[in-house]
């Protein structure tokens, strides 16, 4: 191995010595730590992420990664390691990528924008808001420049090079030709859905379901998806949320006394999130190579896991047993019941409470605004008028004015974050895509799902996800996993099962 | 301020972070992680150790002590900060003592030997142990050595520079002379206790206590104790300690379903511990000044809080409702019967099982042997022989060559953890003097205690020890609090008051 290859995995190890600890300090912030140790938590983290930026921009890093690139070219690295350096480079560069006052600036817009936003919202004082929102929007668009500068090559648009942070390798071009798709059959799809459950009449599931119960679900639940408790933990926090390293994978989950539905789905989507980190290669764990894709694609586990596999009506089956045994108050839900329940549809304005056919419409409509905005074709003044049109045309409502249910709900662009919205609808689309795959591999599955027996969904996303890490960029994962890139086709087939013929 | 001070103070601020992510780390290693969390815990936790040991001996910071030195002469440090500059020095010091091969040597040693020592103790294998035991203690000797001889104005004997680790400022030729006190007066007291306690017939208080239920009432004596669950957690662990940072104190206690003594007991002395801990001064919690004193000092401060307060006859009248509430099945136990049952005296051989009467014995022939063995004296050879004498003449006991319960019971030694055995008992003395100090300022205590009213205790611990970190040595700081350097006549006196008398 070259000096220039032992040096730079010499450093990415000890970046990763720095994450693991920022990892577990911020997993014990959410999940552990008394209210008072707020101060000296932040300051750890602030200082750890000072070193980490440090060592990720040392001087010598340039140097050894133009050396790693001529021992490349020379043979003294060999090929079969190119895309190990390619990664480092590229990480190494979204590092460099932001000068220090640009930096500094971005955290103090974006904490003023987030704390005024936290009153604004339920004031619905977009006015207010937009005060220190045209700054974070600014400061927005001169990193995607600067980024954009950075990698030209890389990146057509600037609005490209705040997705690279997020959707590495699906550029804003591949997402909307997803996104069209989706746009062309999705509202009339809606349509046809809401005619098709007015016929039904579901169950109500609420009841008094005790926490320490539903906790040992969950846990059931998590085993029977093929979690490692011998390698992980299941918590309480007020988000659910995974985190964690190879060998140690924390998920939380939370729950409500009334409703068992909710904590159990959201345990199967972070099981997903959770499985996926702990299938990555073990022994490159250290380097960009060894992480996940990109949020496109680890957002299609949790879907996966969630949307696919847990909904399903044959898994539906198979909790059964488990849901019965730790909530006996359960007893007279059959299947159907909580299928039936657990699948209504419904247009509304809030994304995080939306389901599984209108979530796109909303994750679209901020797609086309963030893009815009980013890339200069809108101002932030816009933002009103192009929701409302955008909500009007995809589901049908109108905010009224009242911009808490609308353009203020989500925290996301407060403190900058661009470009990440996206990750949560290609999450579904290839969801939906692996599953056909899977299932075309896997004629058997609904007896299988219906019998709990899911470790051939753990092999076939282990042999075609999970193990490749960085490998491959993330069209070309799909491509092998599944014979294409990324296409709307899955998810919308998907649908129409679940929602119109109820056969999945 | 100087740029010299400054930098310094920068350099330990930074330092102090990568303490706060080893510190709880190491909480949830020993809390929360799952097994198979332990290798990447452990890279991640000696790439933290090597950070912080580059930081600690950058090649600046010799040059920014002497400077700081010279600006304190020119008057360009203000007098007042003499003391942070010369605990910034000692701190320096004592990591630049060891040169690096020595380190390593050590670790490998102490590894092997412990590794070692987890079967041949359970085999008595005295033979086997002494293989791996030698090099430990030749490094031990050598690490000495270094020590002395980088501060020699500092340290009398090679011990003395081990036990500056732990005993900062209390020398082998101090502690020696408190233990000799108490040599005089224990074995002939032990007799007296153990012919007077011959008349008691202690009550069993065996019994189911349901784990939740013990962990309720932990808490409750917690929040007695004046212990901020807004700054701080219980937990359960497999030893109980007490760890944190300031705005953030946790412990750990163990349970039994079958007893409830031992677990609050411990609760109460690591109450004592975290009380210190968050007691220091906050502006200066990132440097030497600013934290505790030395373990003399801060295991005073847990025996202070477990054995005279919580185990006094006045405290365990308080004790009572919380503990009638949270395990009803007590109900039949007055205080005297706790009281009577939790104060058995009883030589034994193991250490950690001893009363507080044997105790001190146990501690004082591991110090007369360490002592003796680093600075020379003796060989690791003649440990087994020097053992049983010291046994004998102490508490009267024989091993019959069983070294499982004799020199081979500590785990202290194998990994050449050497001089910190002293401490536990310093710890008492420092405890009944502090004690009694106390007392005479409050002559109405016991109605206090017996009240749960322990406000005093805490507001006169914060005033005379707690606020003042490192700004006095140890035996000033106990002078100033009590009028007298350690002396052992106020641990004899607590324990004639409570063994013979029982008054206290």
């Amino acid at each position: 191995m070259s000096q220039s290859l032992k040096n730079l995995e010499r450093q990415f190890h000890r970046i990763a010595q720095l994450d693991h600890a920022s990892t577990f300090l911020a997993w014990d912030q959410a999940v552990m730590m008394p209210d008072a140790g707020m101060n000296p938590r932040a300051a750890a983290l602030a200082e750890i992420a000072s070193m980490r930026h440090e060592l990720m921009t040392a001087p010598a890093m340039g140097d050894w990664l133009n050396d790693a690139a001529e021992d490349l070219a020379k043979g003294s690295i060999a090929p079969a390691l190119a895309n190990h350096v390619k990664e480092m480079r590229i990480t190494w560069q979204q590092s460099m990528a932001m000068p220090a006052e640009l930096v500094h600036a971005k955290v103090i817009a974006g904490s003023r924008c987030e704390h005024g936003w936290r009153t604004q919202k339920g004031e619905s004082d977009w006015k207010g808001f937009l005060k220190n929102f045209k700054e974070v929007v600014a400061l927005g668009r001169e990193e995607a420049l600067a980024r954009q500068a950075q990698a030209p090559e890389r990146f057509d648009t600037p609005y490209d090079a705040l997705l690279d942070l997020h959707c590495a390798g699906d550029s804003q071009a591949l997402i909307a030709s997803v996104f069209s798709e989706l746009k062309a059959e999705l509202p009339d799809l809606l349509k046809r859905v809401l005619e098709h459950q007015a016929h039904q009449t579901p169950k109500d599931l609420s009841g008094h379901y005790p926490i320490k119960n539903q906790q040992a679900l969950s846990e059931s639940l998590m085993s029977m998806l093929g979690f490692d408790f011998n390698a992980g933990r299941l918590d309480v926090s007020m988000h659910p949320f995974s985190t964690g390293v190879l060998g140690d994978q924390r998920i939380t989950t939370r729950y409500r006394e009334t409703d068992f539905a909710d904590a159990l789905q959201a345990t199967a989507h972070e099981t997903g999130h959770a499985s996926y980190e702990a299938g990555l290669p073990r022994e490159l764990s250290s380097y960009p190579i060894g992480s996940s894709r990109n949020m496109c694609i680890h957002e299609s586990q949790s879907l996966l896991f969630e949307k696919q596999l847990f909904l399903s009506r044959a898994f539906g089956q198979a909790i059964m047993e488990p849901l019965h045994k730790h909530l006996p108050s359960t007893a007279s839900f059959t299947a159907d019941d909580i299928w039936v329940a657990q699948t209504r549809v419904k247009p509304s304005f809030i994304r995080v409470e939306a389901d599984e056919v209108t979530y796109p419409l909303h994750v679209m409509l901020r797609f086309d605004i963030e893009s815009a905005l980013i890339n200069g074709d809108i101002e932030a003044a816009d933002i009103p008028d192009a929701w409302e049109a955008s909500l009007n045309s995809y589901l049908g409502l109108s905010t009224n004015g009242d911009h808490s249910i609308g353009c203020l709900q989500d925290i996301h662009w407060t403190d900058g974050a661009f470009g990440y919205f996206p990750s949560y609808t290609m999450g579904a689309v290839n969801a939906a895509q692996l599953s056909a795959a899977l299932k075309r591999e896997h004629t058997d599955w609904q007896d299988r799902y219906a019998a709990g027996d899911i470790g051939f969904v753990r092999e076939w996303l282990s042999d075609n996800i999970w193990q490749h890490g960085c490998e491959f960029e993330s069209q070309e994962l799909m491509k092998n996993a599944t014979g294409e890139g990324s296409v709307a086709s899955h998810l919308i087939e998907h649908l129409k099962t679940r929602y119109l013929h109820e056969t999945d």
